[in-house]
């Protein structure tokens, strides 16, 4: 799963990078800096594995505030 | 692009999650945590969006020690 800041919320770890990208002569118009979190799960098909993660993401993995959360289930 | 860390290095924030949500009670296998860069780059094709973002990597945005990266283009 990815979890990113939302659209409007300050990411200044993203700033950073793009500060540090420009001094280094790249051309960057923006960077934003999330998290991509893999997880292992046991479920027993992927409609529960999905809803699990959902769980998890609503409970620890990303705060529904300030960050969008995206689930992509393989395997 | 997303930057995880490489099989067989240690990963503490990964095991700090994984650990969490089995306190939860969540059923977990193996939780590993990476940084997914949302980059808006100025490039004349898809190619030389590629090597661009490659090249900022290997200089900034990921340690090639420890981490592996991949990298997905966009619009």
């Amino acid at each position: 799963m990815l979890v990113r800041p939302k659209v409007g919320i300050l990411d200044p770890q993203g700033q950073a990078v793009e500060d540090s990208l420009r001094q280094l002569g790249f051309s960057v118009a923006d960077a934003r800096i999330g998290r991509v979190v893999d997880l292992d799960v046991d479920a027993v098909d992927v409609v529960q594995a999905r809803a699990d993660v959902e769980r998890m993401c609503e409970q620890l993995l990303a705060n529904p505030l300030i960050e969008s959360y995206e689930i992509e289930i393989t395997g």
